[in-house]
């Protein structure tokens, strides 16, 4: 039964999380809101979701805002929440409970940077333009190169340094010596704070080369090489959460 | 086993989530940075854990930041990583995955919305006073007030209301007819803004009956209501997530 996913067309944002870790593990999914609204697919079809009526009938857990992802019956939103579903489906997580709920750690770390990323640019509210709270962004944005994104990069790369059996062949890992999601959405996260302040993280990763070296393997694997080469992954751009506005990267 | 919890000793935070769901099952837990440091508690314990020297030895899964959970050799950090890992041993979730993904993504829900309270406060960083970032505060507690709480309340009224089974003795809940983690969470959330926005609750409120009826009926468990009336509680202060501060709540 193929994945549905649910998320904005235009822009990678928080969907591309789950992206990675179906494509990592050549799921049959469909990026729904990118097919054809013709077809009963397209934006429509998500904002459907969103206000109670998926298809047709009334969705008994209708999620707060994309991504969300229709499986048989199922539909789950919250980033994190998809991929704690996906994990063990996908193989993207270890067997035990201690090594699950270790990896969803960390996924919800992450995700509490990807917020943080986001409100260096939106500092103020989601409903106003970039333009509209640009003065708060320099002092937000400042805050965070100093601050925040090296406090989070020490992190990660203590753990990676604490995971004795991180150093497996095709790691380094996250958890265990296997590949898991946690390791996909770090390597979004390096690569979405590379576009977005080069200069800062340019600086920061010096001090976290095993963080380096995550980002470097995750990039070689083949269905993820193929996938970033593909009209599947969409551009960074100025309308998702990594945005590159060089006021911002000091 | 007894459960040992560590969060900052002199406010409510994000530790009260977790506070609130031992106290509602009756559970056998330490407060630990509560106790005392002469007897190896206290915060010089929690910030021994932070460092990643638990009791003395490494430990391999440092969190973040706190709260975090010690029961037996496993240690949990994350608010909502730390819920779902008691709900099934508290009994405050339902059996089926199903419930179990849709009471998390709840708490996931209900954790990015104390994330914008803090930052109706905190709009530029955590690392500065309150004094210091006032005037950004401002602009973020409006957007906030007209724009965010009201979205969040219509959302888990509509969950309350979609919720066939909701209505059984001792609800309205959120998931089935039992109570969950996320009940409890929602409680603290309300009590907390109106503790913090007693103005905009009022009018905010006005438009979610259920919400309204689901904190009265947690409030009046026997469980909880103990627990409110009991030192263990922390009151809400201006350290914490909540807080009060009249030019903010417009």
């Amino acid at each position: 039964m193929a994945y549905e996913l649910y998320y904005w067309p235009t822009i990678q944002g928080r969907g591309e999380f789950v992206r990675l870790a179906l494509e990592a593990a050549g799921a049959d999914y469909a990026d729904v809101a990118r097919a054809s609204a013709a077809e009963g697919r397209g934006v429509p079809a998500l904002l459907r979701f969103l206000s109670g009526h998926g298809n047709g009938e009334g969705v008994r857990c209708p999620p707060f805002a994309p991504p969300f992802l229709k499986h048989g019956k199922l539909v789950v939103g919250q980033t994190a929440a998809i991929l704690l579903y996906l994990g063990p489906r996908l193989g993207l997580v270890g067997k035990s409970e201690a090594a699950r709920l270790w990896t969803h750690q960390l996924q919800l770390t992450l995700a509490d940077m990807v917020t943080e990323v986001h409100d260096t640019h939106h500092p103020i509210a989601s409903s106003l333009y970039y333009e509209d709270q640009k003065p708060e962004a320099l002092r937000r944005a400042a805050d965070f190169r100093k601050t925040r994104l090296p406090k989070f990069l020490a992190w990660f790369e203590a753990v990676l340094e604490s995971n004795p059996a991180g150093g497996a062949r095709g790691g380094p890992y996250l958890v265990g010596g296997r590949l898991s999601y946690a390791d996909l959405s770090l390597f979004q996260l390096v690569q979405g704070l590379q576009y977005a302040f080069p200069a800062a993280m340019k600086r920061a990763l010096k001090k976290a080369p095993r963080v380096v070296a995550l980002h470097a393997s995750v990039a070689q694997r083949p269905r993820i090489a193929a996938y970033l080469n593909s009209e599947r992954r969409i551009a960074f751009n100025e309308d998702g959460i990594f945005r590159h506005y060089p006021e911002l990267d000091g």
